[in-house]
């Protein structure tokens, strides 16, 4: 059998180790990339508009947790690097690896077309039509901003999270009364950063649903340090210890006026700051419960308070998953609700793979270098799915398996555990796949020929 | 007998419950302050100069340890006020007890004389002179900024933490260069604010001998809730156990690439701070040793390594105690250092007290209650110090409790622990001096008749 012609959508993290496995594994293969440069979410101020990264952001997910297995981080960078060193860090992995070559900058793929007998057409950026027999689409899920739709109209500035720079830009904050929404990793450094008395602003920070918020130190160490879920201990008794621990590393959310969540600790993707507590034990941070409703300038809560003359509000309510080339009735991912067999698996398009569609905890990138094994074993034959059926039969399991506890929100959908995953593809999943490749033989491909098509 | 003409020197916390004191007691006084306003290093900005805050500022105790025990803080107040929720504080306090009128604002002490039969005559902004029987010393210690003295000459900017306000004033940080010197509050905090990367700062911090940080929360409550001394038992068995819970607390300063402390946990006061170690494990502060010489805008440290082209060097080195109204020959704390009986009395000078002139842990306010509940005892005949010999010895014992633990330095010279204080003056050293009054009688003033002098 020979390799599939094969396309990559995306030269961010997802795409990378994609792009490096396939290369491990012999498969020549194009990424096609709408920007200049890789590094999607983590290149700040990407020309592409879809880095969300504000100039102060430091990942909040250890060294130690973040590194590609492959590719150790370097033991001069600080626990929480900043994003420029991600980015540097992204730039070294592409030279090691030598992907750089396979990548076509500034020819993003705009529309994706399944062809009759399968494989792909793809238009690009500069309008040439391309075939593949496989298609790997990489693209993100932290670019398309979530936006919130509150009763009533707002006068003052509305904006995004994504769009969030510094406290100049992209406006100039001191001075401004400003209503963050969220309590998400995004809500917590932004309320953080634009409540600094320094900048002379009134800050309020509204929230729904509530949060558990864990430091990034525990003991003196990285608190993620001590994450490390064990696939061979009853994942309930695991949480149950974890929310024994939790007063001892933070207290509850209600002592800092934040809303009793409605979940327990550890049910959902916890918001990890040192500094929101102690901001809102400042009276820095003046909490508030969800919008009701905006009226002018006037901010209504659900408690019946009301904040007037807001000047700004900043939505930090999360991203869409979005797939811009695929038309919407084919593959769509409606709340951000999309069934894929082990989130990479669309059940009955077995030319397709998606990369990077998971909130994966501790953080994506080993979920990614995960998911990218397997896109290598299936490329070179070394792996088949099961049935369509029974496909779908194990996306309910496993969607009861890593979220079944949690909350029914948009953001909670893609929610799971590194660690099981990662266990879970290593010693059940490529094994088994591999079998039913010795039982029933590799998947084929259209044998569609690369190239720019007619 | 006859109340002391009393007059009190500054209208900070010191001079403030000093005068509350009095006014309890009855004793008619006459409070002199160089600025038209009270609240001294808690009016940010203040006219006089002798304001340390900076914009940002909230008190590192909680208010739960902060309350004066005669007016509690607010309930609305949050855990750690700001600046300006201080400054309202202590006005409400200088309003309930009707302190206003006794103070005579922007008319302070240019120079005390003591006069040969004893009493005093001070000579005032205004260029009056007025005598009074009996003087309280509460100008503070947080106002004269403490310069250290490196070999070499800098051409870049030198500054004072003294002079900090914020990241434009008094310079304009963004993009600068920046050494912070010291491991106080005043250099975490500043290292901090300045090293956010919005402001695309450079912020190195140099440290001579290390110290333990601490956050402001454990557990989700203010941390120094849980700090409460016992003066039952020996203090040496309390610093055993905070050492062995501080792994728990907080890491080993090391790990975060800081000096190793030349003291145990415990033994030298600690530095608060939540965001020091964050901003120092992601590279955003990049942890220095001592400066061993300046040369241009070179600054040279103790390890052999050095930073080029430095713009501002900040001084968070602390304060010096000054007494600006006396003859040097008369009165001064070279170091630091002066020895007061219960950091109250100068043995042999009968008719002067000191209030204010401690680092008490966990804070200043509720000591200077403590003190004040002195002044006004002593000046109504209900307290008697012992004799200046006995006095002598006392203070050498009181020096070995409190500090014979710690450091030789300046900052440290004057620490002690509230708690074991506030109980050794009411349980033991006020009803001692009650009791020498019944067998001495009390103390008899010079008997000036206060006005302004001829």
């Amino acid at each position: 059998m020979t390799n599939p012609t094969t396309a990559v959508i995306g030269a961010g993290i997802s795409g990378l180790t994609s792009s490096k496995m396939l290369t491990d594994y012999g498969v020549p293969h194009t990424v096609f990339e709408t920007s200049d440069r890789i590094g999607g979410n983590w290149a700040f101020g990407n020309p592409n508009g879809h880095s969300s990264a504000y100039r102060s952001l430091h990942i909040d997910t250890s060294k130690h947790q973040l590194s590609f297995r492959d590719f150790p981080m370097p033991d001069s960078y600080p626990d929480f690097p900043h994003h420029t060193q991600i980015k540097k860090y992204l730039d070294d992995y592409a030279t090691a690896f030598g992907l750089l070559d396979g990548i076509e900058f500034e020819n993003g793929v705009e529309h994706a077309r399944r062809l009759p007998g399968g494989g792909w057409e793809l238009t690009t950026q500069r309008g040439e039509r391309r075939r593949y027999d496989l298609l790997v689409v990489a693209n993100g899920h932290h670019w398309d901003p979530r936006w919130p739709d509150f009763p009533g109209t707002f006068d003052g500035i509305e904006m995004h999270a994504h769009h969030y720079i510094d406290p100049q830009t992209p406006h100039d904050f001191a001075g401004k009364r400003i209503v963050v929404v969220g309590l998400g990793n995004s809500a917590a450094d932004i309320a953080v950063e634009l409540s600094s008395k320094a900048l002379d602003t009134e800050l309020y920070l509204s929230t729904r649903s509530g949060a558990w918020i864990v430091p990034k130190y525990v003991a003196g160490q990285p608190a993620d340090k001590f994450y490390k879920t064990n696939p061979y201990i009853p994942t309930s008794w695991q949480r149950k210890i974890a929310q024994m621990g939790q007063p001892l590393m933070s207290g509850r959310p209600e002592n800092l006026g934040l809303p009793t969540p409605n979940h327990k600790f550890f049910e959902a993707h916890p918001t990890q700051s040192v500094e929101l507590p102690l901001r809102l034990g400042s009276g820095d941070v003046i909490p508030k419960p969800n919008i009701d409703s905006l009226d002018g300038r006037t901010v209504r809560f659900t408690d019946g308070t009301s904040v007037d003359d807001v000047d700004v509000l900043v939505y930090a309510t999360g991203y869409n998953i979005t797939f811009p080339f695929f038309d919407p009735d084919f593959i769509s991912a409606p709340d951000n609700r999309i069934d894929l067999y082990k989130r990479m698996l669309h059940p009955g398009i077995d030319d397709l793979l998606f990369a990077g569609f998971a909130q994966a905890t501790p953080t994506l990138f080993p979920f990614v270098e995960a998911q990218a094994r397997l896109v290598g074993a299936y490329a070179v034959g070394r792996y088949r799915p099961p049935s369509p059926g029974e496909m779908r039969r194990v996306i309910e399991e496993d969607t009861r398996k890593y979220t079944g506890h949690m909350l029914d929100r948009p953001r909670h959908t893609q929610q799971l555990d590194y660690f099981l995953y990662e266990h879970d593809m290593r010693v059940k999943e490529l094994p088994a796949g591999a079998r039913r490749v010795a039982a029933e033989g590799p998947v084929t491909w259209a044998g569609v020929s690369e190239g720019v098509a007619s």
